[in-house]
């Protein structure tokens, strides 16, 4: 029988900036379960970015007059709409209270990934989206590797919104181990009709599985292991996640 | 610990028209692990729209005027346009080989719901989406309650694509027994930071979880049985994860 566990190792600490994570998660690994080939460790956003040090201080930020004009259009602080601008290649949308911008990595989401809640370092601070989340995911990819002498996917996720649809979801913004899109083309179905169209989006589905453990208020439970999930092993390009602007039809 | 278990029972027949497919349920969940109070089981759309009959025979289509430029514009069979047609609401982008339409029911996908996959009828037949999938749920939701004296929730899933990135990713339909977003506004977060615009999809992410067992292709697993997952109970209206084209700020 087809089945899938995920569970949220507990004891993680709070993850400051410069707390080494890697370490925090073999740590937590070692206090439960030990991961096995095959397992999808998934981890917030939030906190490699922290680790990271992406974090940044509005009194340190000095609005440009493009982000005077994009405060105003959306009502936010100036000096937040800097930052924005500092993290996006294009803002798409604007109106109060909400900005739909394309980060220069390429995804597209709110306020391109700027954060304010569970940074833990005074109101006036916000997160930012890691550097490279596919490197990111690639370091503790390595050492749970090394640590338990075992193969494991990664994949370091974010609650995003989207068109036509209410709410967030977890969404994939790098992985390392495994080919984020699971094709289906040229496969038959079971009444032997060839599919034509069908890929899926793998990383983004166990992005969203853990995300159902993972919580957005005071749980604490960033990082999720998922045993049992079907994908293909590869290396990462989490970039196949994203549609190229010019094939786009709603940018 | 937070954990959540999901499987996929097995013994599912072949799903035609007019199949029971409520009582094929309840026996598949016979021969396995029996329900519990707050499972979700999540059910593909292509086994609930086929037991309702809603199956169509290209054959028997006479496209109009407007299915006939449609099929120009997107290359397809203009009897395939029409049952686009009958389906939307609105068209809302075409090029060669896609069709992005507004479903009656709200859902914003490829070619309205109308799919060729997995229908076993023959070449030329087509599924569409359930006329209710609350209600649908809703039935499979009493009868797994009356057979087995618990209570569960129920999500019709399906795969949409989606703008801005690729693949796609399983989606409630339909949801009878929660409720389908999740609001953290209000809550604060672990450093007392209050939650702002946080609402998560949760019957999104239980349809994407649910989709990393079912597969597209011939695996025949339709039904995927969630234990553990976190959500409310609620009165069922999908309709809320659907956001309304006046408020959507990409259609």
């Amino acid at each position: 029988m087809r089945a899938l566990t995920a569970w949220a190792p507990e004891g993680i600490p709070d993850i400051r900036p410069r707390t080494d994570l890697v370490s925090v998660i073999v740590q937590a690994l070692r206090s439960g379960e030990p991961p096995a080939d095959g397992d999808v460790l998934v981890v917030a956003q939030k906190v490699v970015s922290k680790a990271e040090g992406r974090v940044r201080h509005l009194a340190e930020v000095v609005p440009g007059e493009e982000a005077g004009r994009l405060a105003e259009r959306s009502g936010k602080d100036p000096r937040l709409a800097q930052i924005i601008l500092d993290e996006a290649r294009a803002v798409l949308r604007v109106r109060p209270g909400l900005i739909i911008a394309e980060h220069r990595l390429g995804y597209v989401c709110a306020n391109a990934g700027v954060d304010h809640s569970n940074v833990g370092l005074g109101e006036d601070w916000v997160c930012l989206l890691p550097v490279n989340p596919d490197e990111s995911a690639l370091k503790i990819r390595r050492a749970v590797g090394d640590a338990f002498g075992v193969d494991v996917a990664v994949v370091i996720n974010d609650s995003h919104g989207r068109p036509f649809r209410e709410g967030t979801v977890g969404v994939a913004l790098g992985t390392a181990g495994l080919e984020p899109l699971l094709s289906f083309i040229g496969q038959e179905d079971r009444y032997g009709y060839m599919l034509r169209a069908s890929v899926e989006a793998v990383a983004d589905e166990l992005a969203a599985a853990a995300n159902l453990l993972q919580g957005q208020a005071a749980e604490g439970t960033p990082l999720v292991v998922i045993r049992g999930a079907r994908f293909i092993r590869g290396t990462s390009v989490t970039g196949k996640l994203l549609r190229v602007p010019e094939k786009d039809m709603f940018r």
